[in-house]
């Protein structure tokens, strides 16, 4: 185990201490260690946009070591969005850069008086001036301060103008803008805070308990990996290449939720956006994180035209291509690309981006915006122009912008007229571009997901559509993806798998390689020296999904805000159904061991996850 | 009735609609209607500082009209500093000018790009820019935008540099600076809404229904005040001339509430400050509200000398007096004068901010402050020069001062090492300058105050001091100010009563002329039609307290917060005793009908009091 920073923005001083083992060995890392600092260290009265709000940078034990696809960092505050427990994460290479130089978290408090940004290069530790690098974009502060440290090695996470400018779902970049960690709105935290990036560079070895058996587990699962058909076509494919089966059972939604056909009756524009298809037109590389053979990251080149970009840049993800593709109605590859750069370079989560733009299509055509308030622009579905004039309004807070900067819960109450129907949100964030009307599991994991309506807290579409033949979890048998049998349990234990998975610092998809859950739990002792079975990895899952969600409950929440979008439950979408919440929802919180009146853990639950000192916390709400 | 405005600055727009009948009967004005404004616009999701935020100037029905000490206006809002119910009143003539443009409330939503600000002259509503006004203090902004208005008759309510810096206990300033409205922190909300100014001009007479019987009642009124010794000694002495009266008993506190002889053993500081003594010396005028016989403003001249101030100016309250003087140590009036001078420029309050200074000296005494922290500067107790140093810091944001400007509670959090206990703050106000040691009802009735520890929701000390032979509203008897015996009642009943009386529009001093509670219905019922009896009038003024408590509850707030600064409860301060709260709270709780467990209104007393709709809301926290 490595160190902590806490750093303390508004009187400009900073501590380190060893990362507490009995903390670790409870919660892991990720949205569990960075979610227990953030129980402890936030008074219910205290706002996302508030000196006092901890934004944590956490790491995880597997991460930086030879532990394949595990490479992730998250960061951890109270979130702007939604008013709760807000995390976001990201690959690449920050978070192994930051157990090089031997931290596994750091813990930012207060608001700097001027622009700052943080340098940590192994035992030295400085906050520097950023004021030369406000207003910069991404990418471009990303490489102005390497290139200003004369070290292009140092990796960066920043924020560009939307996470300055206190755009509720901003995100936090690094890879020069190409990794993302921008769900919840922590880069507008990070702006808050003034704190424009943490340049990290380090030069230690993570140590881990057994490097010998460690080496042989990663080279068993890499060779596992590059035998693999579905990891050969995901690398070739990327996030992408899943779009058009997803289409197929209705999970991508289109036209802000609505439904309907993509591009118009008899017009096959999921393939002119979707991999094959039009995405390989404009597809130039791929790219890889942190020791991972996959290498889903993409390259796209869009040299010219009306939606050029000046280079070769990271290309849209699935979530990205389905929330500016069908959501918002756009059928241009090149044009969906260059909305997802400017996401990039302005910093801001695609997926609230994209709903955000939607959902004001959507208010445009229901006459609740008008040419007035767009500036003359004809806000259609499908209006590519349109929809990068809006996004740059948004990141820059002009006009229009400004009201749908807050995010669509907020931009809807400001537009009144009903309006908030077409707010597509879970606890005010955005949900992910997977319809739960599609696999019923979904629709109580979105309403009950602590953060929002998610797609990495337990994504369980890809289990709904082929259940796996056997599984070390006990998952529940699955008639169809419209039947609600075991789909509260299907949730429940994906949920709590991935939270521990996440926590460790693995990526989803680590699953391709690692084939069964206990491999996960091999390579864990090999690294930690802690040995865990399956029941103990998801009982540790259980207990961050519970912490998380009695952060909530002390700082406000109640069950009432366990519900969906109202056109989930009423309209069929284009998968042919609603969901069917409220009969799944009482089944979730007995397996959950949820009060059912009042929908917070009972104290049996909480002690059986030792979690009893949220008790009176929770009670008085101090 | 008059007409409502409703701003919403994000969009640049606004409409008009007459004040609807049932909400001015149901709620008279003030803080109960600005209040169910206040709850029926913000979801419990909206944070102070977010643009849904609603800022709520209401006058009140007698207001504007003929009827003596009646020109209040409230401004109601989501406090940064609580985060709860937040509402802060001032006299003066800018309500009353509201009212003779023919409105009785306007509701400011949304957030503008540019500094604005709105002036209402009569039919005429125009967000004008108010670029040339940012940053100016408020008694210059009152004055430049009059001028340039090129009308000396417009009034102004204006926020100062403090509130545009988001000092979370910023008012709201008119009459040049002379008047604030400054609890809970409305000028922030002003200041974040980038909302400089509202400006007023109004030529209309404000009907009533009766203005016979109204001239004959104000006759009345104004012959009994000038016949009445207490209120011919309160207009020479102003609200400074209780000062040596209170500190008698223990009510005034000193070092931060730690209690202590003020100005050193045997050095009369009290007669040094106060009226008559030090306090003589500085008073160069009185002046008055609007329609008021009292006249209880004082003028000061301070022309030379150290604390020097360039024109006469209005001088310190008896709060003021308390905060800065005996609480912080500072012995010399006009050391004073110009703390409370630089308060009304910067537009903070002077308790919060008085009582945040003297938790810093605390602080600094104690060794969690350092001279690192303060520049060099040795904060001790009395030092008055160091005071006007932080003051400013606070305001300007500025090193540590950036860290105070968040109020004691947040300070606390940052400073950290136990400064929490000195943090004398309730719900995250600080607590007014009467010591509820002295006056037990002070006590249920500072934890309880929805806004956390006011004087103004209902203050008991000059009951509990000289309890009135007889009243036509049922006080209970009064055995001793030590006693517990019936102050949960009489804590109560003033609180209701004064809730009536604020919504209303009168001043707390109206009851010098007044002298029974029935002549304050006789006026009512001249003005608006309505004849209430007594127990109609606690009534309104019980739901009013409840709709505020109901707020805070769906806001998060829990029982637990229902509570005191431990130092009340563990030390025996200035008058010798500690407060026993807990006796008081269940018989509070009670007489309030609320329930024991979990502290909010029961079904039974919500329906009671015409407040069932709240019920739902409370419930899911929508």
């Amino acid at each position: 185990m490595g160190w902590v920073i806490w750093v303390d923005l508004s009187r400009m001083k900073y501590f380190k201490e060893p990362l507490r083992a009995e903390l670790a060995r409870a919660y892991v890392g990720g949205h569990g260690l960075g979610g227990r600092i953030l129980f402890d260290e936030t008074p219910r009265w205290v706002g996302a946009f508030d000196p006092l709000n901890p934004l944590v940078f956490v790491t995880g034990p597997v991460v930086g070591t030879q532990a394949p696809c595990a490479g992730r960092f998250t960061v951890v505050t109270k979130s702007p969005l939604t008013g709760y427990f807000g995390d976001a994460n990201a690959g690449g290479y920050w978070g192994p850069e930051l157990k090089f130089a031997g931290y596994d978290m750091i813990v930012v408090k207060g608001v700097a008086s001027k622009p700052l940004y943080l340098y940590v290069g192994d035992d030295r530790v400085e906050l520097r001036d950023a004021s030369a690098y406000w207003g910069m974009d991404a990418r471009s502060a990303d490489r102005a301060i390497r290139s200003d440290l004369g070290d292009k090695a140092v990796r960066v996470a920043c924020i560009g103008p939307a996470g300055e400018n206190l755009v509720r779902f901003a995100g936090i970049m690094s890879d020069e803008a190409g990794r993302a960690a921008a769900r919840c709105g922590v880069g507008a935290v990070m702006g808050f805070k003034k704190l424009k990036a943490i340049a990290v560079k380090g030069s230690l070895k993570v140590p881990v308990m057994s490097s010998e058996l460690l080496a042989e587990l990663s080279r068993e699962i890499i060779t596992r990996m590059m035998r693999d058909e579905r990891v050969i076509y995901f690398g070739k494919a990327g996030t992408p290449g899943s779009f058009a089966a997803l289409w197929e059972i209705g999970d991508v939604p289109s036209y802000n939720f609505r439904g309907g056909e993509y591009g118009g009756a008899g017009s096959p524009a999921v393939e002119r956006v979707g991999y094959p298809g039009g995405y390989s037109e404009i597809l130039a590389n791929r790219k890889t994180c942190y020791v991972c053979s996959i290498a889903c990251r993409r390259v796209i080149s869009v040299r010219n035209g009306e939606f050029k970009i000046e280079e070769d840049v990271e290309g849209p993800e699935y979530e990205t291509l389905a929330a500016f593709g069908p959501n918002c109605g756009i059928t241009d590859i090149r044009a969906i690309a260059k909305l997802n750069d400017l996401c990039n370079l302005y910093g801001v989560d695609t997926i609230s981006a994209g709903s955000t733009i939607a959902f004001a299509m959507e208010c445009f055509e229901q006459g609740l915006l008008s040419k007035d308030d767009t500036g003359g622009v004809e806000l259609t579905f499908g209006n590519a122009a349109a929809a990068i004039d809006l996004l740059e309004k948004i990141c820059r807070r002009e006009g229009l912008g400004a009201i749908l900067a807050e995010g669509t819960r907020r931009a809807a109450a400001s537009i009144g007229g009903g309006a908030s129907r077409y707010a597509m949100h879970c606890k005010g964030q955005e949900i992910a571009m997977h319809d739960p009307r599609a696999f019923q599991s979904g629709g109580v994991h979105y309403a009950c997901s602590p953060t929002g309506g998610r797609h990495t807290e337990g994504l369980t579409v890809f289990h709904e559509m082929n259940p796996p033949a056997s599984s070390e979890i006990p998952y529940p048998k699955i008639a169809s993806r419209s039947s609600i049998d075991g789909k509260a349990e299907l949730a429940k234990l994906t949920e709590d798998w991935w939270a521990f998975t996440a926590a460790a610092g693995w990526c989803n998809f680590a699953r391709f390689g690692y084939g069964s859950e206990s491999t996960y739990l091999r390579v864990y002792a090999a690294v930690t020296g802690v040995e865990l079975k399956i029941s103990e990895a998801l009982l540790i899952g259980e207990r961050i999904f519970n912490l998380k969600r009695c952060f909530n409950f002390r700082h406000g929440c109640t069950k009432g805000e366990d519900t969906l979008p109202q056109r989930l439950l009423t309209e069929p979408g284009n998968a042919g159904n609603v969901v069917r919440l409220n009969e799944m929802l009482k089944e979730y919180y007995n397996l959950r061991g949820w009060d059912l009146q009042t929908g917070i853990p009972t104290q049996d639950k909480l002690s059986a996850l030792d979690l009893s000192d949220l008790i009176d916390k929770l009670r008085l709400r101090g």
